[in-house]
């Protein structure tokens, strides 16, 4: 019924996280109207993106030359220090508190159960290879910086588990009440971990 | 912070309707992670848009040859009865009922001020000059098909002044109790149409 390159727009888009197949039609109807030069800026913008690595180390996306970002072709960041992230824009966040010295590792959102994506399970054991090829088998501390929720702390005992014999000390980060956060309005997981953990 | 081509596709995509900076940024790296064959599937999606044509008539988009759509082309249609719809895919939904044979007319969102954006005035405009030119000053009906809601309701004043002049009918669609709907759940309003409009 609708001419097809409104229907192959609809099958793609809706296929994408976080659109379902309303807003792909509301988007396609929102490009037709909105004229040639909106779609080939949208077009290019998405095709831009071929043009990021991700860096064969942490797996953060980079436009260097070579195989590392940044981060991890910089000689004055700990590579015996490496923070496990979800996601690429957790390392933002990290970065912006300028605390962490280290090296991050990417693997992408962790699933509910516990269980691991055949390419998460890739980059762990790519972590390993290079913890026992530069660093002597073992790193000083692997953080697994992970969301503080059921499903965090599920992640982290598994990841734990699998990453035990390639680090001294396996963290997490603390857990404790948020700058601006009332006691009365604390839960009583974050309020006992404030407790054990005062300043 | 982030490598050129990621900020500009969060920056693009953001102003997208429906995507804020969160879901725009998820996009890309999800798009990167996905790979070249994803990214040249998506922006072709977006690309082929450009080869729909806005019918010259109702401005509902279309694959043909010349100016008109299939619906304006079709001879069996009575183009003295008109229905002006917000949104394309209303006509999709009006046409599945098999019960409207006219030609319709897309103006897109309405505003919930009653006021109208420059381009709908164009397409009012375009519409007038086709009754005039070609049915003589006078539409045997003017459809006002938008939703039964108090912003629709304010939209269809505005249009029907507008249209008065144009049309020996102006009327809106039916309110009634939705079939599958209970008299216990219809609020006043729509039961007090439904004993108005019995059948």
């Amino acid at each position: 019924m609708l001419p097809s390159p409104i229907e192959k727009f609809i099958e793609i888009f809706s296929k994408l996280p976080g659109i379902g197949p309303r807003q792909a039609t509301r988007l396609a109807f929102y490009f037709i109207n909105a004229g040639k030069d909106k779609i080939d800026e949208t077009a290019k913008a998405i095709h831009n993106l071929k043009f990021l690595k991700l860096c064969s180390r942490c797996f953060i996306p980079h436009l260097n030359e070579g195989e590392l970002c940044d981060i991890c072709k910089d000689e004055k960041r700990d590579k015996k220090t490496i923070a496990i992230i979800e996601k690429e824009t957790d390392q933002i966040s990290l970065e912006k508190t300028k605390k962490f010295k280290g090296i991050y590792l990417v693997l992408g959102e962790l699933a509910k159960t516990g269980a691991l994506e055949n390419i998460q399970k890739l980059r762990l054991s790519h972590l390993k290879s290079f913890i026992e090829k530069e660093l002597n088998g073992k790193a000083d501390e692997i953080i697994l910086a992970l969301n503080q929720t059921t499903y965090g702390d599920l992640n982290a005992i598994v990841l734990a588990q699998e990453l035990k014999p390639f680090a001294k000390k396996i963290t997490r980060l603390g857990q404790g009440i948020p700058r601006g956060g009332e006691i009365e309005f604390s839960d009583e997981d974050t309020l006992g971990s404030a407790l054990d953990h005062r300043l």
